[in-house]
């Protein structure tokens, strides 16, 4: 039986190292404690170009309790500059495009399978006849500035990449390139070499997943507990909170 | 397709409240990035009496992929005295061993179902002909001295009885109340209000458990990845790397 919806966080090093102290990914997990599990798929070094290998085993088109929402977390190794020393995970801005926009495809057919029905308003969160959640998709855009590698202004060309699909398929966006930019001294403040978040930056990027989701009907508050609160056990007959609950 | 083994982190608030800022749960999580997924089962306010209403729904008999390792942290509230606040928590010590008792032995039947092989050397983590990973189960016994509910002196009775416990069945314990004792000042050091933890106190359960996983063939280092490394990736035949891992 599952108890509870997942959340799939998919992306490289920012998203694999999500649960160091005060990290972004282990604040998610806080938040939907109870009520949804955070389910870390972080990729260290990856790009779009390796993700898509990934994509058939962390969200099977046969599951038939996909996740709730993902975050889709990637581009900050892809805008690695050709012709520097992580040549080798460069990937040209319209191929990152377009691999986004099959990750963004496939996780549109993992949904379609499940409630088998085609009257999901897709991609935004929201309840079928069923009360089902759908899926929700984040693209997130990641200024990324960490030199010699990168420099701002390219990782802003895959930001705005980034935004152009996921305006293309109506999925949310975060776009933290120009987020973080807006605070001064965002580049020491946000990020600890450059590329890596932190606390602060973990904070930021925490609070925007969260605007999002609460905007899209996958609100912690709102969601049901996956079992009683101990203060709704009567001590003398507990077996009736868990009845009420069928358990 | 399971790529990853599960471990489950089972128990109270002090569970519930392990992704906080410096959890002990999300730092299991980091540690084992990549290569086992931390899940956290923690209900605040729950005793062992009402914790044996949830062993089935979280430690499914029919499952085919139970956890290779689960925790089981309870007993604070268990240890609430009568006649305080806390009282409808209060459950006897004998009921509170004989609860654990019942954990541990469905654990141990979840775990049978899976291998078909009554060779399972149980409960120590081990490997067997197939190489699978076995079942963990450590007993967490903590201090919880909040006043006025609780005394040191009875959660100590408490810390002893699962101790008692884990011996019988030849699982793994981590006494918390004897642990933390040892340093001067503890109280303060690791409880946040005499029952939850600080982030010392965060660090000190994080490297017990740890270290109870590292002696019982669950070290994160020996562990395979899920998925290669991106140094392993070959940029110019990047399919390679996930052919030889049968992706």
């Amino acid at each position: 039986m599952k108890i509870r919806p997942s959340i799939v966080l998919f992306g490289d090093s920012i998203t694999e190292q999500s649960f160091r102290y005060g990290g972004w990914g282990a604040s998610l997990t806080d938040t939907y404690s109870r009520k949804a599990d955070i389910v870390v798929r972080g990729y260290g070094g990856y790009t779009t170009r390796w993700a898509l290998f990934l994509l058939h085993h962390i969200f099977p088109l046969s599951s038939t309790t996909p996740p709730v929402a993902a975050t889709v977390f990637l581009g900050a190794n892809d805008a690695a500059l050709p012709g520097r020393t992580s040549e080798r995970q460069h990937v040209p801005l319209e191929e990152y495009k377009e691999n986004l926009r099959k990750i963004v495809r496939h996780l549109k057919n993992a949904q379609k399978n499940v409630c088998g029905s085609t009257n999901i308003v897709w991609p935004l969160l929201t309840r079928d006849k069923n009360d089902l959640f759908q899926h929700k998709t984040v693209l997130t855009c990641y200024p990324a500035m960490k030199i010699p590698e990168r420099t701002n202004e390219v990782t802003g060309d895959y930001a705005n990449g980034c935004v152009e699909v996921a305006t293309e398929f109506g999925v949310s966006s975060i776009n933290l390139w120009s987020r973080m930019q807006e605070t001064q001294g965002w580049q020491k403040k946000f990020l600890s070499d450059g590329l890596h978040l932190t606390p602060d930056g973990n904070k930021v990027v925490f609070e925007e997943v969260i605007k999002v989701f609460n905007g899209a009907w996958l609100s912690a508050p709102d969601m049901p507990y996956d079992f009683p609160q101990y203060s709704d056990i009567d001590p003398h007959n507990p077996e009736k909170a868990f009845r009420e609950r069928c358990l």
